[in-house]
């Protein structure tokens, strides 16, 4: 026996990955599956993400995965606390304004603690919240991803394989470029791309960034959220805006008719 | 001789690992590091390392590292385009506004294309940009963080050990939350944290969440910079705001004394 049986870990690595993802496969057979991207961070994913899912939760069953793993605001803007539970080794998620909800946020007590860790335990974290959470029966599953084009969303991208993924960006010409990224992303990895939304339009930041890269990259402009106070009261108090605010209802429902959602 | 000789590739991995560790610190010998950080992005690190930067620049020989490796935003808002130039096997940083750049983004013409990798090349790349740039003499080092709390904070952290972190937040407590881990993260890897900035305060996004933070931590609350239309105006032209608006250089000049910077 070797002092470190390199062979054995590897097997035994490789089996986990294979069962974790065929688990994952398993436990979300027949789900539509939606990613929210976008490269930059604070452009509104969350937002997008909370309020896409409550709004979808009034004929559909839905379920809200939060993958910023080592940063999540998931149960922060939807008004959840405390840790999940657990029942035979299978998550159970949070139930709130008609959906359920996962996110490491409610894994520990201080929720000021950060996770510090690398790529991979990042991603197996990600494998883990997907294969063994009991979601019971879901029609849409969306996943809220963390910014960038490294492990988690190319995780995601490359192994959950979404049936599409909703870009979100600002009017800002930063938060366009890394738009773009994102969408460059998704097409090299062969996922379909649902559309822009252009969060926090009009006023400060201007408007149209979004529209023009959904014209220059050829995808479909799926329309604006106007910069709003409601959003940002609505998100302090956990609440989503669709339900507090009649006039960022109305965006979103334009958001869901044009995403074909 | 094995199939794959993986003795020698860990001997070569370590090895390459200790030099680039060894020449990072010896290429950066004397240069005082700041890194600016928080845990959620969009809330203007990239703005607030810029203007720091230049306006360091009046009486300091300055550099600022693009450390965000996949989704890079520093040239686009400095203005600076095309690719970096290497001489003798060491980046020549691009030079604008008084400061010397290094970023992913200038090494490659097509800014719309991805970084599509994992946090173990993130880490690698970020090591050749710290240890494989001719600076020239510098007393100041600014390193922009990605957000997170995971890969590229963490190796700057761990690794390149910064004198002193800006963290930054916007008022809103989901940002609040993510300026906490940020500073834990600081505080567990022993690193010192200068303090809190709050950014886009007042109006739409509230005001007085970083101050509350920075009183609940215990560290120093630096200042605020207020949502304003002559930043994200200077950002989108590629010119710093503290050149474009003296209201925006008069906070910038607050923040730098009360960071001491």
């Amino acid at each position: 026996m070797p002092l470190v049986d390199t062979e054995q870990l590897m097997e035994s690595t490789y089996r986990q990955m294979e069962l974790s993802t065929e688990r994952m496969r398993e436990n979300l057979k027949g789900v539509r599956i939606v990613g929210v991207h976008s490269g930059k961070g604070g452009v509104g994913k969350t937002t997008v993400a909370i309020n896409v899912a409550v709004l979808l939760a009034k004929n559909k069953r839905v379920g809200l995965l939060d993958a910023d793993i080592d940063c999540p605001n998931v149960p922060k803007m939807l008004g959840i606390t405390g840790t999940l539970a657990t029942e035979n080794g299978l998550i159970q998620p949070a139930e709130k304004h008609g959906i359920k909800v996962v996110s490491t946020a409610l894994m520990r007590a201080d929720d000021t603690k950060p996770f510090i860790m690398r790529g991979p335990m990042k991603h197996h974290i990600l494998m883990q919240l997907l294969a063994r959470t009991n979601w019971g029966p879901l029609d849409v599953l969306v996943i809220d991803l963390p910014p960038g084009t490294s492990d988690v969303p190319l995780s995601v991208m490359q192994l959950v394989r979404p049936d599409g993924i909703v870009c979100v960006t600002t009017p800002q010409d930063v938060a366009v470029l890394d738009a773009k990224k994102s969408i460059n992303m998704a097409r090299s990895l062969g996922v379909r791309v649902l559309g822009i939304v252009e969060n926090m339009s009009g006023d400060v930041f201007g408007a149209g960034g979004g529209e023009r890269a959904a014209r220059e990259l050829g995808v479909t402009y799926i329309g604006s959220v106007a910069l709003n106070g409601d959003i940002v009261k609505a998100s302090e108090n956990g609440a989503p805006a669709v339900e507090a605010s009649p006039k960022v209802r109305n965006d979103f429902e334009r958001i869901l008719e044009a995403a074909a959602l």
